[in-house]
């Protein structure tokens, strides 16, 4: 239980209309009503019932009034921390924003840590480790799918299943220790079908959230495309047609946090991440070639490559790029973009694609300039991202930590049907039990420590 | 009355814990119930009790969830506008911020303008005009006295005793008119000896209020101090030491609202606006005297002038100085600063006075690095600030278009007065009375069209 009450500003930071101010602990009420004066027909708020609010004064100091504001009361366990819980929401200027944390530290509070009300919430049980971590991917989220994506997970997702197939494995553990206790009486407790049949669920299920992260990691943080071309092939034109389709949402977001997902595209509401590249030449200068070399490491991040031709130019370069494109696809989606066919004629454009027949990968060709087939373009996109697994899928792992987890888990209980598999003694069986349910129980949080609920929370916002 | 109803986010811009979207008209709550889906035990947004709140998913779809969110009910006319207003409480990141409110507009709400929902504040007599326009100043205030004057403005500070005297006016303005219905019978309904009181009230209140605004308009926007002296006088040394004092308020603002309030220093709660000038020297240079003559540009913005003196350097343009910025300096604060005197000896320091000794204002030594005497400094400018002033007068005028009207006012209602004086014919008078009314109104709102509305409101941040 915490003792110390924590409060800090949840609104955006900066000036706004409103500012909501939190605290919670247990003794955000009796804080609260030693600056909050309730106007006529009010009470403390203290006697405040949980989920109401109202208007009143916020004084600095006995006759000296810091802003007029609402106060919302909501009472353990019924909040969002499980604690006592006071939100004040009063006029966003950062004035009374950060002189009403200084009269709260001032009355015993404490600012709180980045992710704290929602590690509260989280050591209060009022959500598990994995939904606690989907708070703030809901917060970072960008686009529909990764909306959707941090959504699942909050409500639940696949945490609850692991924690039930931990909860038998448990239950298998259990008795194959006690066989170990018996184990001059050779007694079998646990049935070892039973046991090989459950194993086989969770080695299905933990390679299936294994598979899925891929996947969901690509959402997240949207797919990363990388566009190999030489200068001048229209990849600026390109990105802006694609950006321009969807202004309302996605330049907003750019403006805003512009450093940490540049060139985020939303197509049909998945991220695509688009990442720039050097120009791809031959050449003998060795700077040039260092920004090569990047090229290349970018073309490992990616997921699909797009190989953008600019169609009017005959490059010579053809099969020496080939040659360094098409090795480092393998594995990713390859897709050659001709662009600028508003400006050649269809023979033209035949003579060209002939020249890149042997090249493998599907082909669109595009005027990126006057939008020709980028609907096209997109709707490829949305295909080779291979969007069908990512809605029929149940719960889709998108947390590198989760994922970290689920492998070593997947291990684990390998080892445990190769166990079974050659008979082993129960005491090399259980172990590796109680290393894969080690593995979910971090996943859950049924299993943490310090340092990880730290290094989780550290990541949030103030606030939250 | 307003018939649609309006949306807007009010939290400040950007991503965080948690975000504020508030509706506000009559189909706010329909609207709601729309988006919102309560969770067990709750009720549907349109039956919720007013000032209470509660937790339920707001969904994009009948079955594709867009958040968990808390919503607010605010039954009209006790809200903030007067009508029905909803607040969503929802995640804070940006996606699910805009995708709220178009989802609201593609039902039917209209997305606000900046102030509109204090203008419906206004509209639907739940404040009035100057007291509306304090919502915005309060917002502003980076500083504990503006942050004041703001609160002041909004509890209706001058505009009831204006609408009272405004009140009188009336009446008299009736009986006045009254008699130039009966003017062939010669009747005096208006006693002239109570109007010329009234008038006299009137006059000494509006020539107050008039007098505060060079005070109430410098504490709003920061009592604007020039800075003169030569290169290397020590000027950012000394800016970083007043900075450095109130680091945990100013910075912040600093750094989040740099280009409006950049040098703003909070000085024991009021803001000094610190003005960057060129060095003042003799030259000839073309480009040199232009940025000179900038220089006295902005001597005369300012209310105190600071002569920062390197007291290490003997200067020879002493006297060229001084006929440049004395006569400049008239009806303002003069301060010299005598600085670095941790590097001479106090003989020096005579002798250099010494040469100064003809020149009128104030004097400090200080040394800027070592803080030597900052905090006379401090205290000297808040003497010439005149605070006390500050500090006894009820109300203050911080508002140019409230100056403006003020200043109107008062020069009918001294016509008034003259009319009174010389026994001018009661149409006159009234003519006269009338127009201070007028202006009067303006203040207060009571006299209004939608250009003065739309100007006021079109200052405001969206959402408030």
């Amino acid at each position: 239980m915490n003792q110390d009450t924590i409060c800090a500003i949840s609104s955006p930071p900066g000036s706004g209309g409103i500012a909501v101010i939190r605290l919670s602990g247990p003794a955000a009420l009796a804080l609260a009503d030693q600056l909050f004066l309730p106007g006529k027909n009010g009470c403390p708020v203290s006697e405040q019932a949980s989920h109401s609010c109202q208007y009143g004064r916020l004084m600095e100091e006995a006759d000296k009034l810091l802003d007029q504001s609402l106060v919302t009361v909501f009472r353990g366990p019924n909040s969002f921390t499980g604690e006592d819980t006071v939100e004040f929401s009063c006029h966003g200027s950062l004035f009374i924003q950060q002189r009403l944390i200084q009269l709260l530290i001032q009355l015993g509070c404490r600012q709180a840590e980045p992710g704290e009300f929602t590690q509260r919430a989280f050591l209060n049980g009022k959500m598990d480790l994995s939904q606690a971590e989907a708070v703030a991917d809901l917060i970072a989220a960008a686009t529909p799918a990764a909306n959707q994506l941090a959504l699942k997970q909050l409500r639940g997702g696949f945490s609850q299943d692991l924690a039930h197939l931990r909860e038998k494995l448990l239950h298998f553990v259990s008795l194959i220790e006690l066989e170990l206790d018996f184990s001059e009486e050779d007694l079998t407790f646990a049935s070892r079908d039973e046991l090989k049949k459950l194993a086989g669920q969770l080695k299905s299920k933990l390679s299936a959230l294994c598979e899925s992260f891929r996947l969901g990691n690509a959402i997240k943080n949207g797919i990363p495309v990388a566009i190999v071309g030489e200068t001048n092939a229209g990849k600026s034109t390109l990105l802006n047609k694609l950006l321009n389709e969807d202004k309302a949402i996605v330049s907003e977001i750019h403006g805003t946090t512009r450093d940490s997902i540049e060139d985020l595209v939303n197509i049909k509401g998945l991220g695509f991440r688009f990442i720039d590249t050097a120009g791809l030449r031959k050449t003998k200068d060795q700077i040039e070639n260092l920004g090569i070399e990047r090229t290349y490491q970018k073309i490992e991040q990616a997921s699909i490559i797009l190989w953008l031709i600019d169609s009017t130019q005959l490059s010579e370069h053809i099969e020496w790029m080939a040659d360094r494109i098409v090795p480092r696809s393998e594995g990713k989606k390859l897709l050659l973009l001709f662009n600028k066919i508003d400006k050649i004629t269809s023979e033209e454009l035949a003579v060209l694609e002939n020249l890149f027949a042997h090249i493998p990968g599907d082909r669109i060709q595009i005027s990126a300039k006057f939008g020709q087939n980028i609907e096209n373009l997109k709707s490829k996109l949305i295909e080779l991202t291979n969007l069908p697994e990512f809605e029929k899928a149940d719960t889709i792992v998108s947390n590198l930590r989760h994922f970290e987890a689920l492998s070593a888990a997947l291990a684990a209980i390998k080892r445990v049907q190769e166990g079974l598999q050659h008979n082993l003694s129960g005491d090399f069986i259980a172990q590796d039990i109680r290393e894969c349910m080690y593995y979910l129980g971090l996943i859950t949080g049924q299993i943490s420590n310090d340092e990880v609920l730290g290094q989780i929370f550290s990541r949030f916002c103030i606030g939250k």
